[in-house]
């Protein structure tokens, strides 16, 4: 008898799940490990630092500060701010001598990535990227199946600026333009051995 | 006779305020502007994407976020957050192909640069920075005089490792390892024609 330990999802059959029975010796899933993308990029991007593979870091989140207090003796606290919209990508660093720049970013679609998870400023700062050389990719993940492909800026560009058609990237597409990166434990997501591939 | 207008600052009469007599020919000065360094990199950072130089921005103020309104039909409003240490550098780029990352510190010292400006997090991020070939290095000015050096990470790194003595770099070591970066409009502070100089 399958035991159905909590999740904090709602529960569904498998049915209703997926048309795809789901492969059960696979135990490395998202849903299993309760992670977020941006969980296992930062996981990934400290093994690399630690083991002197590379250094990327993720940018803060960009916060306009409206009212600080000083209270004596202790920090000083920050009692109004706004979220900010980032005019760049998420991550950024150096790689062997290479700029590394990559947004990352999630969906609960099946057959699509939609385009409205990128915004036009990021857009205009892959461009720029492209323009000086650097290595610009984005990690996208479909959240159903666990699947992480890396896809080169251009093809997200492209597609950004042609929205005559389609507001979403088919993932047939992403299968084609992009690399998918495998999970493992140290790093979970080896993003960079996937860089090497496409761009060494 | 001199008109003193009010700068904000306390007035103190040239004999006191120097040795050296000011040239008053200078009009090109920081305290006649009233801007900082940090005004100065950002306005030139600003000139050199507009001008598709390079990709070079600030890093946003990491923050602590601990508490988070979501009033109905307006935007969120944080209100209870943290200022945290930064564990890298402020800013990073790209400049064609080549990563590019420093940090920018002022002094009102005259003779020599205080080491307490930088702390261990970014002392050790400029070595892994070096480590994966990047280009670093920091931008000292000393305000009295209006003068910004570009010093390469290795020297700051070495002079901070060894603390024994001094706990400050002599003026004169940072003129002799470092460059001077000249002032001008656009931009103002154009540390890449030094990068090149010193780099390519």
């Amino acid at each position: 008898m399958a035991i159905r330990y909590p999740n904090g999802k709602k529960f569904v059959t498998s049915q209703t799940k997926s048309t795809k029975p789901r492969n059960a010796n696979r135990i490395n899933t998202y849903s299993n490990r309760g992670m977020t993308l941006e969980d296992d990029i930062n996981q990934s991007n400290a093994f690399y630092v630690e083991s002197g593979i590379a250094v990327i870091h993720k940018k803060p989140t960009p916060v306009q500060i409206v009212d600080v207090h000083y209270p004596k003796r202790s920090a000083a606290v920050i009692k109004e701010a706004y979220f900010k919209q980032a005019s760049t990508t998420d991550y950024n660093g150096v790689y062997n001598g290479h700029y590394i720049d990559f947004e990352a970013k999630e969906t609960k679609n099946k057959t699509s990535f939609p385009l409205q998870n990128f915004h036009l400023h990021q857009i205009t700062h892959m461009k720029q990227v492209l323009a000086q050389k650097g290595i610009c990719f984005v990690l996208l993940r479909f959240s159903h199946t666990d699947e992480v492909y890396l896809v080169d800026a251009i093809h997200l560009i492209t597609r950004y600026e042609d929205q005559s058609n389609r507001k979403s990237i088919p993932k047939q597409e992403i299968e084609s333009f992009g690399t998918k990166v495998p999970l493992g434990i140290a790093p979970r997501l080896d993003y960079l051995r996937i860089v090497r591939e496409v761009y060494f």
